[in-house]
């Protein structure tokens, strides 16, 4: 047979700064043949949604510049989670028509996973009981999900009647960190670069309070907000956030450390400097940044938890839909401006449910 | 009885940066009536040794600011370790002639500790089968020593083959924490201020390396000394070692936050900021600060590991000591500008050993 057209998010070269549609992200047309692409012990899947991270910034570095996970390789395929159907297979793990979700597959409608990848990126079957949007599964349902939940039990450590400041609460692991938060009986405040971000955190997801970091200071805001202090503070920022949340911590405070995305588009002389580490020793504090452990149990283990609270309406995970892989440069390119409101989710084809 | 003449190192009122013999510290009589004075359930001691330590500087603040232990009071005795011989007694716990020491006592020639204050102040007896110099027990086997014992187990985590850097490499902290490093396996690199101090931990303590951060970048002087990196950074100092710590730090590396010495003489708004925090979530590190924990059982499980050691003389312990409580506010005003060199000890009377 002919190939079939493939249209695919490509990561073309390294940014100086901002990844820039056309320039750094473009779409094109890769195509495969689907009846005879070699899988390697892997599988094929039609791609119906991907997902757009913060941490794809990081991978679009100088390969020599070693990290947490292996740089992109300019001229292919945006890596990042994916959800889609198996159409065809040469392990016996998965048979077409199954529902998989990866942790880290091919931006484009029709990727290959090759044997040797689907444990690295962490294939596994879509369980839904529940019957959630699928898109689910990228996001409040997938590493976002799971960075939440893995964070704030293995380092935030609450406890009932304690204050935690989650930072981009409005974004995709904040949303969650939140509400989790707040069923365990914590005060939960928020910090997000927008009313409509405060009004959502509050009036959607039930937060204690939150402020504009942009309109107030945070100094400010948490003495007006959380008087007495706080306990945890959620970091997806790092910058001036952190240091005003280290004079808010309480004796014995938490910093679950999970990003900076303030400083991932800053040149190395112009980062910010944190400079009220000077109370870690004597308020017994620790900062702690983790990566999201990609163990099927422990992910299966936030599911579990997680996915009733979403079915029961208890708990709610905005989304921020792009549709259609024809604007994914700008989609992506958005969630690094702000832009986006909820987890950033790329839909690339209508799912057949 | 008439009271016996008590020279007290005193505590004069809080100083704007540096305590300045005379003006914040000076030497006083406090006369004190041995057989009379009321013990309130406490104990009458005839002090040989007290400390000087960094954490003192934390003290002789504003007690309107909370931390992790009460302000001294103006006009009363400097408050740290001393070690000295029960001469009157009305506690059950302790009798005549007993040899004790205290975290946390007044430094003078006779101190009364009430019943109310003897959990509190950390008082035990000492007990010394090596024979070891009974001033070890406010350094090596003090409170330095279980700050360095603690913060390097419970936070350091130590695995054979590691590395750590150990800032203050020559101070009494970590001149232990690089020693049980050593013990444990780890490649061992100090950082400090003098070539005295460098050639002394590399000669006498069997650091592997050190250099003098104030002639050599740390930057620099960290890729010369450990061009695959550091696993654990013994942090005394923070500033601009704690920065080059972080680009130094492998994945899932370890800093133990015990000090920052380079920021206790700091205005606010002159407080080095530190930059690099932005490698925190992707190398997975910890930070976390701790206070020495009181408790006599931990504190126990140091001395029996550590005193045989220094019996051996497979371990040293360098001290600085001060002669004479005359000369205690120049010797305690001495630590903070790094005129001294060990741990410092003020010796008041002659141990009648």
């Amino acid at each position: 047979m002919a190939p079939t057209p493939n249209k695919s998010f490509i990561y073309k070269k390294i940014p100086e700064v901002y990844l820039l549609p056309g320039e750094h992200l473009t779409v094109e047309d890769r195509p495969l043949d689907l009846d005879t692409a070699p899988l390697e012990g892997g599988i094929l899947v039609k791609v119906f949604y991907s997902s757009f991270d913060p941490y794809i910034r990081d991978l679009t570095r100088d390969p020599a510049i070693e990290d947490f996970a292996p740089a992109l390789i300019p001229d292919t395929p945006i890596l990042s989670a994916i959800v889609g159907r198996v159409l065809r297979s040469s392990t016996p793990l998965y048979t077409p028509g199954d529902l998989v979700a990866a942790f880290d597959g091919p931006n484009a409608e029709y990727a290959v996973i090759p044997g040797r990848d689907l444990a690295r990126a962490g294939v596994r079957k879509v369980v839904n009981p529940w019957g959630l949007d699928i898109s689910y599964f990228l996001g409040v349902l997938g590493m976002p999900g799971g960075t939440a939940f893995q964070g704030l039990y293995n380092i935030g450590k609450p406890k009932r009647g304690e204050t935690i400041l989650v930072s981009a609460a409005a974004g995709p692991v904040g949303q969650l960190v939140g509400q989790l938060a707040k069923a365990e009986g914590l005060r939960v405040i928020g910090s997000a670069g927008s009313q409509a971000k405060i009004d959502f955190v509050v009036n959607e997801l039930g937060f204690d309070a939150a402020f504009n970091y942009k309109t107030e200071e945070p100094d400010a805001a948490l003495k007006r907000l959380a008087p007495d202090g706080i306990d945890i503070y959620w970091d997806g920022v790092g910058g001036p956030l952190l240091d005003a949340a280290l004079l808010a911590l309480r004796q014995g405070g938490r910093i679950v450390s999970c990003g900076m995305m303030a400083m991932y588009h800053t040149k190395p002389e112009d980062l910010y400097g944190v400079r009220n580490l000077i109370v870690v020793p004597n308020k017994g504090l620790t900062m702690a940044g983790f990566i999201f452990d990609y163990d099927l149990d422990k992910y299966q283990a936030m599911v579990d938890k997680v996915a009733p609270l979403l079915a029961s309406g208890d708990f709610k995970a905005l989304q921020d839909v792009t549709v259609g892989i024809d604007n994914a440069p700008e989609g992506l390119a958005g969630i690094f401006t702000g832009k986006n409101f909820g987890k950033g989710i790329l839909k690339i084809a209508e799912p057949d449910l």
